[in-house]
């Protein structure tokens, strides 16, 4: 079984690498990172790079297409030949995985229509807006689809998803071997509970997102535009 | 304040992603990313790469000395270049934070002498041997060590460290920024109330790491030896 991480400008890269170090243990799934064009694509923060070894338009399908978020969502909502590739390979694919705003992103190809889904709690009313029916929850499972909340979530949302294609033991030796038993040293909550403060802060961040990935540098060649 | 997260061949990519996404959103702190060669290095799946763009050799010094673990720890423990690197990093940084059997990395290096320590539960006993005082913990700090269970929980320690550097009202933002309210599908524990099954089938993984590592080739170039 094949797995197809794709990667953006602005990807958040434990967007990719919760679900990435979950799905990657499954027996029999072999992942591939692709993107538009094969070389280092920049995280958000500018400050971590992430190789592409195969271009999308060479991966005319697969079997389990991955879909991480990040600030590069407010850009790639307007690649439409990255909305064309990810109608694509969902049309084949056994299961599609989406994390985070990256759900927005199977909304802007229209593929979510009716569609039940969670995202990251300041996305909810976006992602909406595309016609999917939002959950207030940590990932969720609407047919072949399953959706996860924000960025961590995609390890919650992997071990879900490494359950229905390998059964619960598989997933929780995989549990063990990423020693996923959190204990998050502030207390547990959801988005909804945090602080209006930390609530504030985190909008502010992500409405000045286009911004800074624009100005931002890494501080390696990309290869990719 | 300059974060260094140290890669090597065969690291996991959670031991870094996790803290990194972390730490990097902490005000002041900028993250390199730096190992033996400016280049790709392979992670332990051999299907992911991540950019190195600073030799340790160009790395005199940090603030914040950042190591993950992996498979490639068993070899890594041998690499006489890299421990001189870290004990070098170590002896001026303000904070080291490793993960994982990394730890094992810091032991090598003869820095763990007396030390209280977590690391990945199957680490326990040669992290024990090179001195090392090990509680069953999610994260440990021991002055301005900060040692992390395994893979995952370089998130939970990523956020207490954040609290000792810049608050707990900031941890708790970034928290919220990342999303990390966990709810793993099939429930919590710790890895020593795993089942015995899972326990073999991790410890089975791990024991071939050596060989795994040897004969899996990335599909990528890689410029990293």
């Amino acid at each position: 079984m094949r797995m197809s991480v794709v990667l953006f400008d602005g990807f958040t890269a434990l967007d990719v690498v919760g679900g990435y170090e979950v799905l990657a243990n499954v027996p029999g799934i072999e992942v591939e990172i692709v993107a538009a064009e094969v070389g280092l694509v920049a995280a958000d923060t500018r400050r971590l790079g992430l190789h592409a070894y195969r271009r999308l338009a060479d991966t005319p399908l697969t079997d389990l297409l991955y879909i991480p978020g990040g600030p590069g969502v407010f850009n790639s909502i307007h690649d439409a030949a990255l909305l064309a590739a990810i109608t694509r390979l969902h049309a084949s694919a056994t299961w599609t995985f989406a994390v985070c705003n990256g759900v927005e992103l199977l909304g802007a190809a229209g593929l979510l229509r009716g569609k039940q889904v969670t995202t990251n709690w300041f996305a909810r009313d976006r992602v909406a807006a595309h016609g999917a029916r939002v959950e207030k929850a940590r990932f969720v499972r609407d047919g072949r689809l399953v959706t996860a909340a924000g960025v961590s979530a995609s390890i919650d949302a992997g071990l879900f998803l490494a359950g229905l294609i390998a059964g619960e033991e598989i997933a929780k030796t995989i549990q063990l071997g990423i020693e996923y038993y959190p204990e998050p040293p502030f207390g547990n909550g959801t988005p909804d509970t945090a602080s209006t403060t930390a609530q504030a802060m985190v909008r502010l961040f992500e409405e000045s997102s286009v911004e800074r990935l624009r100005d931002a540098k890494a501080p390696f060649e990309r290869s990719s535009p």
